[in-house]
């Protein structure tokens, strides 16, 4: 969901001073998606990130790692000089480096190069390598190459509209999920696994949501009875987020575009927001929209 | 979900009487949140009750508790002698002190600070100061704070008018509940766990809202061929809730547009409100209109 | 959801032949619930279900049962009796006796009262009471009482209205869940618990629907790739009959009432299906309604 | 989900070519399902595949497949011979036998067979027949015979509108599975089953599709808070698709009212169909609307 951030850093380190010709096509390729070039840059660097998420993710599996430790290195090493050679490009290209280093992106850049050079000088540092898969998140960058600009943006507009009925969502069900987990604590104790009212919040949480692992569950008929409604409750205030998106949703399809004002000439109300005359009458609506 | 109901009781406590001005004040700054100082107050009441929440919370965490019972005791004492400061204050300002002392928040108040002074006099009594984690509904005050009002007010009028429908969807659950889970209390008895019959819709419950702890599961082919059915109908059935709600939600955005003015010719209602002639009888409804 | 059944049902059994004056005052108790007494008669009898039904369930826990199964045996007989009088009072003031006996209702109710009297006779046969709690069923009926009856018909008609869309969705669910429970029952085999296909399509469903017991999960990589597609699109496809019935919901709030045909007088379209005169020009739109 | 691919499909290998008299009737018979014939064929072969699929799911299990493993050596030759005839015939009155042999349902025709005259010259191949499970999917061309063909149609339509937002979507709950469940990886460790990325990956997957098997759990104090953010991140997304096809639904029943004849006078599109004058201008619509 990085879409939007995306282009709002963007506008952040790629604008304002002029670059040079070529480092204004380097720019264009590397930062931008509107030429040939630059669509097929990102989509290189797309499938590059993609097999070097996968590379990380088989070497973490002790088996396949025994059987190709050699190319996990190659491969470890193969793609640290590539992304440090496009890190590189991007700091030469970019309009204000300076901004680009500590945006977001620039951090997650640097960051997926740095594990490699440091084991190095420090060699038996496990897990920093993983850090490469949060560049993944660049992958969100694709959806500028398509129609999916358009998509992704009806989707975040109706998040971003939604947001604030959505945080008072999620702050009623982690106070449910506090005080029902609290309350489980109490009823069943130790025995049936409830050791903390953490945990019993973690549980309480984990049944809310529907997932429900079953490590913990109540016992006693008591605590059954509360899972139960907490249960019951999951299940139907699903419907509350769900309701609240779908309604952003449609509202962002069906804008209320209708006026309040009547027409001075003929009074009737009714009239589009952005109507110049009553469609009625055919009198100016001019005063009425000044 | 108490943000109206705050409301209403706070029309019943505080209204009517004319309070001295010191008391006026200390009454915008304890139970408004109009002014600068008000909204201070309650930030400052929200961080304290989460704090002293979290600090419940950490300490039925044994291994934490033993580390730091001292931190405990004088969190415990500190947000004791806070609280009880601030509901005398709140005794002072109130306008009605006798009816805020039996509202809902009212008695909430007070039990946050009974146990630590009841544990004075009966030490050794476990678990009573979990109540105190109850005043995390007063949170739900800090959305007046802010432009959350509106939204928590669309949510709520929302779900009220959807209430009835969402009472006859849960009595519909419930009913399925008791009738699938003593199915298959007789078709798996107790060697599968479904030993009683409230064990059973204790299991058929967990099954239908989709939580699935797996503490209790069909073995034979039949019983879980109803399970099958079990799931397949609460994956479905909660299309309802949903829909109900999102639908309400909707409705909340999109009002009619049918005019409640009657025809002055014919007498019926029910006309777009920019006809300008009676769709039964052809009547002008110029009057009506303007 | 038998709110809308009871009606045809009664429709069937309760119509048609006329009454002596002390039956028909009987018939409107019973199965009316227009009249003071008739909602009162209502009531105590949803009571009386809920108590016996609820003895059922306890006195199917042993623990419950050896302690207090005398008081068990007596609410046995003094439901049973009840039930029977009110059985032979339905008999005798129904319209339709015969039709009665064979409806839906007449059944359950006959067979709520049948498993004591056999138990005379053929002592030792457990469960036959649990048939009792079918009679849970009535409770739909008390949305008669209130104003439910309006609600239950509005989800009742978008249920029926989106009936057909889901029975589409839920024959694709079964196709799928058949399917990829063939396939991880070839991927995963016997070790993992997959012993045959009905118990790997078993595992599909809960899987597909979320439940997600976890006593049935795959343990190979391949396994779990699929149950992870699995788990994607029954995340995903949930929103198919969510969106069919929030759709339909809608639909019944906002009738799309616009008529296709033109005004035959000043040309006009988009005039409501239930107008019989222009809404511009107020000439008559008979010769298009006909 | 095949029925308008089926549709696509039938165009490319049974269109174009005139056949003779018989075989353009067998062809009606076959293929299509507007004769009374055709349907029979139709029902028919539904109720076929049914039971051969029935068959093969049932001797997969070893108790029955011991009973009863005569029964099944013949159903399983009666429907090889029944469908190698149905694919002969098919093959016979197909327009274009080359494409059919070619298309989805011909492979999948040919599938269903191969396997018994495979097992009789290599004996011992497990699993083949159970290919067979795939003609499941030609019960979705019955959904031609009733008026179900309109209801998918509005079904994969608005999927296939909504098929870009849903992609994002996935896109969106893969990427977050894969940095969460490393992040869990490195938090969690071997002890608690989190033995490399791949896996906790998967892990990850069960718990924001709100499955939660619980066969993998986290038992750190940190691991399951995060657990608990990914849970109620899943709780909550369900909202995205479900909102994005309510929305697509709702939008194929209310086409925005909106024209698309320009003003004659200023040229301006996006006036409502009933409007009588330009809302821009205030010209005349008349023309227009005539």
């Amino acid at each position: 969901m990085q879409a939007p951030k995306t282009r709002k850093i963007k506008v952040n380190y790629n604008t304002g001073e002029h670059l040079s010709p070529w480092r204004e096509s380097l720019n264009d390729i590397i930062f931008g998606a509107e030429t040939q070039t630059g669509k097929f840059f990102d989509i290189v660097l797309i499938i590059a990130i993609a097999i070097s998420v996968l590379s990380v993710m088989l070497s973490s599996v002790d088996a396949i790692h025994k059987e190709y430790s050699k190319i996990f290195f190659y491969t470890e090493w193969t793609f640290t000089i590539l992304f440090s050679v496009e890190y590189i490009l991007r700091l030469i290209s970019v309009r204000q480096p300076k901004l680009y280093v500590r945006s977001f992106f620039g951090i997650i850049d640097l960051l997926s190069i740095l594990p490699t050079y440091i084991g190095l000088l420090l060699p038996g540092i496990k897990y920093m390598l993983i850090i490469r898969i949060l560049r993944l998140l660049r992958i969100f960058r694709i959806f500028k190459l398509a129609e999916y600009v358009e998509e992704a943006e009806t989707l975040m507009t109706a998040l971003k509209n939604s947001s604030q009925k959505i945080l008072v969502f999620l702050y009623t069900v982690l106070t449910l999920s506090i005080i029902f987990g609290s309350l489980l604590y109490v009823v069943e104790g130790s025995d049936s696994g409830f050791t903390s009212i953490p945990k019993s919040v973690y549980w309480a949480i984990v049944t809310l949501t529907t997932v429900g692992y079953g490590d913990i569950a109540p016992q006693t008929p008591l605590g059954q009875i509360i899972a139960a409604i907490i249960m019951i409750m999951g299940y139907g205030i699903i419907a509350v987020p769900t309701g609240i998106y779908s309604a952003e949703l449609i509202k962002s399809y069906y804008p209320a575009k209708i006026s309040n004002d009547a027409c001075p000439n003929c009074g009737k109300i009714g009239h589009d927001t952005d109507a110049d005359f009553c469609k009625y009458c055919g009198g100016s609506l001019a005063e009425v929209n000044e």
